[in-house]
């Protein structure tokens, strides 16, 4: 299986990164060694999927303690670094979380810190082989086919997160249970992580599927041609309302319209007890030239605006089940659904 | 204003098309005198938009004549090479409109045809400009807005038909009165007709718009970004189910959760009274590797399969209004749209 970062100590402590943005066509990795190289790795989408956000800001935190020691920060200097790290994107969660897990544990020294980030990128893993089995279980109990057949947006697999994938989890676990139908991977303008990342794994693993420009998915829906849509999350509030990659909301609109299933899938980090509601949750807006241009090639007029918002907030009464390795809340038939309980544990 | 299509007499009788697969990098003309090259041309999206597609195909009548008086054709290969025309594309209906509405005409000779597909051409910019009078005249009397803000997909305006536009018509009248505000444009993948069309007409007639990934639609309307979706049509069953470039029934969803007008702006002859009901419409499939990639940059990795409808159908109920030239029905609101009143004038 890819990994999307690991930790490495020799030559030198880094986290080693593999580029996504370069993927497929190569497969190049970036070797972080400062703070200054992790945010720009992280703005610039080397690293990005929510769970592995989480990975590597904890794992961040580490190298910061290693660049502060060789360069002599104060402690305050340190903060502000770790601060940078933990602010590098807005809406995911989970990156602010794994700075977090491991933060607290600083005055018991480096070596503490990068055990406890180890440990967050290794429980994530585990906790998406678990959601998954949940996941393929609660799909397998909702719809009455031999094949199912799923759509799916984004990339949410090996390369997401810290390994195994939540979203891309569950469909992997399907396949494994020869239980998977056609495979429908929307290729998610405008950075194509469905088209470049989750094509990549699925023919990595074998998995038959075919990508789909975003704008066909609710119409695949409304005809019949899929059985569930699972996607992840970014940001889940309390009230169950979910942030994730821009046009989850059109996917989860056509399912209700179609009486199929709209499942979200994440690891249990990604609940955020903290906003209650969606209206809540900041959405990042990015460079306007992403949609603008394709691939680098640019395609609007000179002189034409973007708008480029990168995630969209969808309403918990569309979302027909939350899978976290921890349990599953069902927030369009719950009135209250219980992400407490799920986040408690 | 820009022509998709114009008739010349000199240096020999032609039908000169502006590329758009070229837009908006540069402006070539492709200068059509065979039947080949107009079906090829039609193909690749040289020329598109319904009813662009209608004046094309009476136009190509003529230029067919004039190909088998050079040629010593029979009548038989003149009716195979008309038919060829005709069916160049599944979607539109417009297409075999506009060849049927000059055909009849063939036995009073070449001159008698080309006279009538120049007045579908010149009939069908008078439509849209009447339509589109009554189209804002609708709007505003359903948006309690100084400023009206519209999100529309695919390009619609000068370029997709034979003048002014049909849902592009509407936005363009809503400016003209000073009562437009900012102008959401889908970038419309795979072909990227917003982003490259749309864009460059909305530049060309100073409308201030932004360019947005046709993911992000479904959140601009959800979020009360816009007041009212605008879209063009390629077929109007007489039920009032509406096939339009792939991307609009997912806009449609978005309307009608949030409350507000979807509407679909075209000539009369886009109404197809021989189709009951959307699932009846033929959905053109397109190449696989338009969405695979752009432009001939491959984004997908080697091996993989893509699924490329070309258009979708929006059920009628989700229609707020269907405006022509002659007439509007608003299906989602009555039992019966009079589609037949419309088209029968």
């Amino acid at each position: 299986m890819v990994r999307a970062m690991e930790w490495l100590d020799v030559p030198r402590p880094m986290i080693r990164l593999i580029d996504q943005t370069l993927l497929p066509d190569s497969e190049r990795y970036v070797d972080v060694t400062t703070v200054d190289v992790l945010v720009e790795a992280i703005g610039d989408l080397v690293v990005r999927g929510a769970p592995a956000l989480g990975g590597t800001g904890a794992l961040g935190v580490a190298l910061a303690m290693i660049q502060a020691g060789e360069e002599s920060w104060d402690a305050a200097r340190l903060d502000t670094e770790i601060d940078r790290i933990r602010d590098a994107r807005p809406t995911a969660v989970n990156l602010a979380w794994g700075v977090n897990q491991v933060r607290g544990a600083m005055p018991r020294g480096t070596a503490e810190v990068l055990r406890l980030a180890l440990q967050v990128v290794a429980d994530d893993e585990a906790a998406n082989r678990r959601l998954s089995r949940r996941g393929a279980d609660w799909v397998l109990a909702h719809v009455a086919k031999e094949k199912v057949r799923v759509v799916t947006h984004c990339n949410t697999g090996a390369l997401a997160t810290c390994g195994w994938g939540t979203a891309y989890g569950i469909i992997h676990e399907l396949h494994e249970r020869g239980r998977l139908g056609l495979v429908y991977a929307d290729e998610t303008r405008p950075l194509l992580q469905g088209a470049r990342l989750t094509s990549w794994e699925l023919l990595h693993d074998g998995i038959e599927h075919v990508v789909q420009a975003d704008s066909a998915a609710a119409s695949t829906i409304l005809r019949g041609l899929v059985d569930v849509a699972i996607i992840g999350a970014d940001r889940i509030a309390a009230n169950g309302d979910t942030a994730n990659k821009v046009g989850s909301v059109g996917l989860a609109l056509a399912c209700q319209r179609a009486g199929i299933p709209f499942i979200v899938a994440a690891p249990s980090s990604t609940v955020d007890l903290a906003i209650a509601r969606g209206e809540d949750i900041v959405i990042e807006e990015r460079y306007e030239d992403e949609v603008l241009g394709f691939a680098g090639l640019r395609t609007a007029p000179a002189g034409v605006r973007g708008f480029n918002p990168a995630f969209d907030v969808t309403p918990h009464d569309l979302i027909s089940a939350v899978i976290t390795e921890r349990g599953i809340a069902e927030p369009a038939t719950q009135a209250h659904p219980d992400l407490l309980a799920i986040v408690a544990g």
